[in-house]
């Protein structure tokens, strides 16, 4: 945790602490720890490996999910809630599913004064449940696709945990759809990969690299999962979301058929894909500085803060209400900040920290001149501007900071994303980002690699143009072009 | 279940199933089982006592759920996510509560491959949670109010469960909220309420009576509750709602402490409040008629359903299609039913079956005209209308059938509330419906009444004009105005 220590003012009632932030360069974890909190995105529960999501952070996750439902249903997805209770017995029907999960399920053995008869694993992961359920709705290729997602919080008893990027409990959506075929399956599957990377790249100004998991890195009962990775500031990757092709595991599994337009019996080939609060962690780590949080626009709840100067002079708190009123109407997310409590100098520091992208400052001779000062986040650059037109020129701003930031973090991982054609170069790359690599798609040198250097695989991408003709670890001939990085 | 029975069809190779609901008048449980399950808005899930909510009951869900979060975010509330277990040392902490909710909680004893040393509750309510975690956030009169609440679901271990009015699992919000002094609390505790008003009232077209639950009904902990209390067409009152005062029972026994303007440690006043899915069956219970469902339009997911008529002809389907797409760039909620398995009639039944509000028909001939037809699902009223201006006269109309089903519920009401000076007539008015009556206070009497009519004391209203001067079951002088009914 920071310091806080409260500095002399020379107005003498006012607050004015300086949050002490930990520089990333010495302890990125700690610079962290020291965001999330200072923030109030997050708070750590009374319960082992758990987070309260705190207002500021609840909102950051409603636009989050307000970004990716609007695409779900715009692409035809529909929500549905299911029970967060699942059956042992349902939990067990697919061999590989349980493998993956069952040693950090959290199980619920009692009923009130009652002894269960059988346990009920709080859902990991909503897999048994809906197939459960799809064996009954499915019958006929009529009922095909079905496209069908839920908001919820999952429960997974992790060891080690740390807020929005592992917790026992966290909050997602996991989409989980059946279709006819294969390819419909496998459209599928890319189809809600490519709005995690819309919704990465153009909500969250991040970058990520699509692609295939390794089979050792897929999930517990898939064909194929796919993810987007994006790259973090202290050069380790963050897995942001996944896409699963179940082909007829499950389904299979958990008997659901239906009635082909030939007249015959079949499994519907399935899919799921989650994103979760993770992405909250994958936005400090991608766009924080060491002022705190830069909140990409697209996704601020507070986009603007409006800061009276001088506030106890006539006119103007009203100006600047009048000012923030404006903006609001204009559907800008805006605070009037007129909190008499602090100091001008705190609040510029404390809204700096919690990475509101413009502040606006209105005092008694902007008002006079009819303007006010405006003073972006990701830049610090000030800008005079006329109160008369201001909603426009503040939302292109808001607009040039969100392809600012993206820029920003794209020429970040330019830097820390290297092609390299030995184990010795992949070791050095990976210290600090991605490296590129042939492999020959062998488990035996993913393990290898990871031992040697630290960095497992990421993912395949979809440009597979060989860098090398042989794998970067056995030297044996190569099959694909994969991701490495050390990750979270 | 409802038997479903496939009927002669002219075109021979269309789909035409009469849905057989249960009359309301023969059997009202069936009946309602029937609308839920065949307009698919619930389905039963493979866990004991909990629901599936299906895309129609989620996104009427959805619906409620703006009409109440966008009233608590005006009113300065905020959004939290907490944990979803509580640790039993925590749920122990007030007595009257932890003696309210042991029962009933379903308990968590494993994690993983190991046994807990201390039992965790899935929440049945988050008293305990939020006053843990506030015992750390407040310090200070500069830190209240605290005006937060979540969306989430709970766990109670019911024994005899019924989608939507009790189930093991239902989702809900939980406002909590703390203050500087009673009153403020208690102006909280009402305002709450009277949103809950508002949203039956204005949103669901179902009048309530507001007023104070007596001491034997309020809930585990509470000072004072307030509820709305809703009259269903089988003459049984049904909570929708509930706020209540706390004072400083919970903050006192989690040892929440601020120091006040006045420099001096105190306990903060508390409240919380609730309304859950159990709204959706009220709905159905409240509206609901022969043929199914019948939705408020300001809730319903489909406000208008646009059917083609004659829809093989040349021209009909686009012609519908661009009548729906004109509705919903007008920011109609609108659905294009352009299925062709099925035959016009079916579709017929099977919309007013699901309860939309307006049913437009586009065929040949009004084309030609330039018009289409308009059915309310209210009243079956059919409206000829130029299809130029449409929009606004279908928005017109709309509100025109929100005004009427509240009238008709009130109507409703009316004919079903008793003004009773005695046991017998008391008891006869809750045979079917509110009996309104003078109590002395006394829960020898409430257990009296229910004993000897089977209906229970529902609340007090805020309107205490006396009505009598005696005590309905024991004659002695009466301390208050109560409504008495059979409940769900």
């Amino acid at each position: 945790m920071a310091d806080q220590k409260k500095q002399g003012d020379s107005k003498g009632a006012k607050q004015e602490f300086v949050q002490h932030l930990t520089p990333r360069s010495v302890d990125f974890a700690q610079w962290y720890t020291d965001v999330i909190t200072l923030t109030d995105l997050v708070d750590y529960a009374p319960v082992r490996g758990c987070m309260v999501v705190k207002p500021y952070g609840c909102a950051l996750w409603e636009r989050i999910k307000e970004e990716l439902d609007s695409r779900f249903r715009a692409t035809g997805h529909q929500n549905v809630m299911m029970p967060m209770l699942i059956p042992e017995s349902l939990l067990l029907k697919e061999a590989e599913h349980v493998e993956g999960f069952a040693p950090e399920v959290a199980w619920v053995t009692q009923g009130g004064k009652d002894t269960l008869q059988e346990r009920l694993a709080i859902r990991p992961t909503s897999e048994a449940i809906f197939c459960a359920m799809y064996s009954k709705w499915v019958q006929s290729w009529r009922d095909l696709p079905l496209l069908y997602n839920q908001w919820c919080s999952v429960m997974r008893w992790e060891k080690s945990t740390r807020p929005f990027l592992r917790t026992s409990e966290f909050w997602w959506q996991e989409g989980h759809t059946l279709h006819e075929t294969p390819e419909e399956a496998q459209d599928e599957t890319l189809r809600m990969l490519e709005i995690y990377r819309q919704v990465a790249e153009d909500a969250l100004a991040m970058p990520v690299i699509t692609g295939r998991k390794s089979e050792s890195e897929k999930f517990a009962g898939a064909v194929a999962t796919y993810s987007i990775e994006a790259m973090m500031q202290d050069g380790k990757a963050l897995q942001a979301g996944t896409s699963h092709n179940f082909g007829t595991n499950f389904t299979g599994a958990f008997d659901i058929n239906f009635l082909s337009r030939e007249g015959v019996l079949k499994h519907p080939y399935g899919t799921s894909w989650g994103a979760s609060t993770r992405l909250i962690g994958a936005i400090i780590m991608t766009h924080g500085d060491e002022r705190g949080l830069k909140l990409p626009p697209q996704v601020a709840p507070i986009q603007i803060v409006v800061l009276p100067i001088a506030q106890h002079k006539e006119g103007v708190l009203e100006g600047a209400k009048a000012v923030a009123d404006a903006l609001a109407n204009a559907g800008l997310r805006v605070k009037l900040d007129d909190r008499d409590t602090v100091s001008a100098g705190f609040k510029f520091n404390d809204w700096e920290l919690k990475g509101v992208p413009i502040r606006v400052e209105v005092g008694p001779r902007d008002l006079a001149a009819g303007q006010l000062v405006a003073a972006r986040r990701d830049t610090y650059e000030k800008i005079t501007l006329p109160i008369e037109g201001a909603p426009e020129k503040l939302r292109a701003l808001l607009a040039d900071i969100q392809r600012g930031m993206y820029e920003t973090a794209l020429a970040f991982r330019a830097a820390h994303m290297k092609t390299v054609a030995s184990l010795d170069e992949l070791g050095e790359a990976a210290q600090n980002g991605f490296a590129k690599a042939m492999w020959c798609g062998d488990e035996a040198c993913e393990d290898a690699v990871k031992a040697k250097t630290g960095a497992g695989t990421r993912n395949m991408p979809f440009d597979q143009t060989p860098v090398a003709d042989t794998c970067v670890c056995c030297g044996k001939p190569a099959k694909h072009v994969m991701y490495f990085a050390k990750a979270y």
